[in-house]
């Protein structure tokens, strides 16, 4: 029954300047009201909607920034990787390793990941149930490593849209590992607008308390400082600007549900 | 932004002893907790899934047991109509008539219901989007009736199962009326016992807080002295015993997010 | 393992004039094809979206109508039943009483039609599984009636959009009754059209197809002769004119399933 | 409008021995029936439910065993491949290469597979709309590719369970890539066995024959000689006694509704 932490920062590592001074400004956030903080950022972009996207850095670049946000902000980071070969290199800098949800029945990807000893956040594949998780927790298990972190990111509900299953954070608790509620890419409409997915911002805020309400160990959020700029996922994202109001709302609440 | 309204009570009116018994006790409670509270039961079950189970003591036995309640207790009730015959006389008792699920888009019955001027909830069917409701809103509207509550009691995902989409409240807020969510008929498998409908208690409390956290104007609830004996959803209903603890969540949570 | 029969006419009576031009133009076609033929169309569209919507002639009109039509063409008819009270005028003329889906659970309704002795088709509920059909079969076999048709008219996927479910058929079938497939409703985008449901005709010879492919018993079918100017489902009614072409490889395709 | 093509094999490649015998009986049936023949097997299941499960021989032997069915029957060959590492060596053999659904969206694999220049099947992942399948054939035509199969193995439909949607052939064709509909996949019951897919072998040949009957360019379909005995997809793979069958109404359909 500990207070929420959050991971959040923007979806991708668009530039170094950017990503320290949204890293600079989160940091702040959170101090002030002291929920524990953890950067995220992706070096690669590697399941977008169209061939056109913007992927990111790279691994190596990447990692290079994000451990410049460690080192100068002194915070803990996460980020995510797409195939087994980047699993070493990317343990020498994450602190928590996250498997997207379209690969999070990847076998081979969940055990190398497992075996770098880092905690490993599974985010659950829109099309899976929230028992469903067991099996990859205990893919991660075999490895020996029980730093598990479990999200929900909404299920496939018809075509070009997620539903937040609330049931979802009990269910998955069950395993024994804390949960996580990722509230921007749960406002995606997948493939909704053509040739990227859609999103609605404005429901991030309805998400988040009511998560927070169900009862979440942390929140995975992503912002930026200009969304409507983003590189990516710009229609979901959350504007810096709004961030600390939404999070006092969600550590109250937080406080109520877990009797703190 | 004013506090959220109980409506709770058993499910079916199964005598006039226990309703009674019922209605005292969660006022005692609510009165304690500042809660505005209407009570609710249905005298008839008109769409049970097998033809064999309960139906309730009809309509106008149903009616003297409510006015009982609204005599003995002060309060007002809330109870279901099934046909446009019932609209007339319930009207004379209820302070709320409800509109099933499964008949939110027979437009007689809805109209009926406007015409008598009654506050007017709709429970949102299964089959439809939040958006939808407002073609239903305008049925009322119709009549010249303006007093209507909506509620959200869960969207068919699938099979035997419902999913409660949290961004249905301020969709449905968008057409300028107060929201409710049904917390108990939320967590039912329809269907799901073969000849009933199973139901999982267990989720009410993660469904009740997320749904506070969202923002609702009043939470609907099947409460029960003992719901394993009840004649109607008893695998849904909470208990007494619980209510107290539930509401005081809600309660906090709500003031949270309505800051009041 | 008999033919499959047709189900088919306008969605509403119109008039009187262009129901009569559309039974006599199917009659022919069904003649030529010896398809058994039996003629639908709704005196009351009850359930619309919204409250402007066409209504039809009501009870009394539109049963003369399909009476005339029933008297010239020597056509079996079958019509929708709303409320208990029609169920015993429409009897006089309908050879089959059929079940709206949003009230195919309102056990009154479909006791009611059970107890006129009429075939009775049950359309099952946006809302159900194929199996929950089972306990609406128990609600008219009690009341001793046992000639029951099962009609699939898609599920609920999402929000304003139906999929049908192939599976669904030889489900039904195992209550040992016959199944029906809506081709028409069935391509419906449920309010898809905001003040009404869309619908995509251009799906309806892929899907009928798909249908008779995994076996049915019978078609039912909404045909117009000017579909865009049609008073209700125009967007997803058969065009008079793309019939035949559709019925003979519906019959092709029925005679290869069932070894004819 | 060519008749369909079969893509059929057992589920993984569990031994040399038996997978020629599997090669040479469905070799034998589809030439009696004149149906154009590609044998299908897996090397490696990458992305089973459960740590425990059964994998394959993995690509090194896979690929040998395959280059034997080819020489002994002359038979072209499909299999997938599951990292971007796999794709060269998998081209010197496979005649078409597979992306599996989960990784549909897997922008580097996708390229990846294209660039070998095999025929590429794509299975539409189970997260996404039959329009989404546009992007990925961008993808795939970025490398000059325009060999490409894009096949429906059943959407998320709820929790556990898929659903074919026959709408999703006529609107990927859109594209002007052939359609595939993969009969043994989409009566999979994802995690519905807890640490395993359950599946439901009885839905095959309903939805085969109603996919034909929708109108398909080839169908996948996994055979086994023993299924109950099968190391992986038992509960859904055709047995191969029962296959001819199939097959022979499957092309009489097909031949009605592509005029043949």
């Amino acid at each position: 029954n500990r207070p929420f932490v959050l991971l959040a920062g923007p979806c991708a590592i668009e530039g170094e300047e950017r990503v320290l001074r949204i890293a600079e400004k989160v940091k702040e956030i959170t101090e002030r009201l002291e929920i524990p903080y953890v950067f995220k950022s992706s070096y690669d972009k590697a399941n977008r909607s169209s061939i056109e996207s913007f992927r990111g850095p790279g691994l190596e670049k990447g990692l290079k920034i994000l451990q410049k946000v460690k080192d100068k902000f002194d915070l803990p980071v996460i980020s995510d990787i797409h195939t087994i070969g980047q699993a070493e290199s990317a343990a020498e800098v994450l602190d928590i390793m996250q498997i997207p949800a379209f690969l999070s029945r990847q076998t081979d990807l969940v055990v190398a990941a497992g075996k770098t000893g880092r905690v490993i956040n599974v985010k659950k594949g829109q099309f899976l149930a929230p028992w469903d998780i067991e099996q990859v927790v205990k893919k991660i298990e075999s490895t020996g490593n029980e730093k598990i972190l479990l999200t929900e990111r909404g299920v496939s509900f018809g075509y070009n849209n997620l539903v937040v299953d609330m049931r979802s954070f009990p269910i998955m608790r069950d395993t024994g590992y804390p949960v996580v509620f990722d509230a921007t890419h749960s406002v995606q409409l997948p493939g909704g607008a053509g040739d990227s997915s859609a999103g609605e911002r404005k429901f991030v805020p309805y998400l988040t308390r009511a998560a927070v309400g169900a009862g979440v160990d942390a929140l995975f959020m992503e912002v930026h400082d200009e969304p409507s700029k983003a590189l990516c996922d710009g229609p979901n994202m959350v504007s810096l600007e709004d961030l600390e109001e939404l999070l006092i709302k969600a550590k109250a609440i937080d406080e109520i549900v877990k009797d703190i």
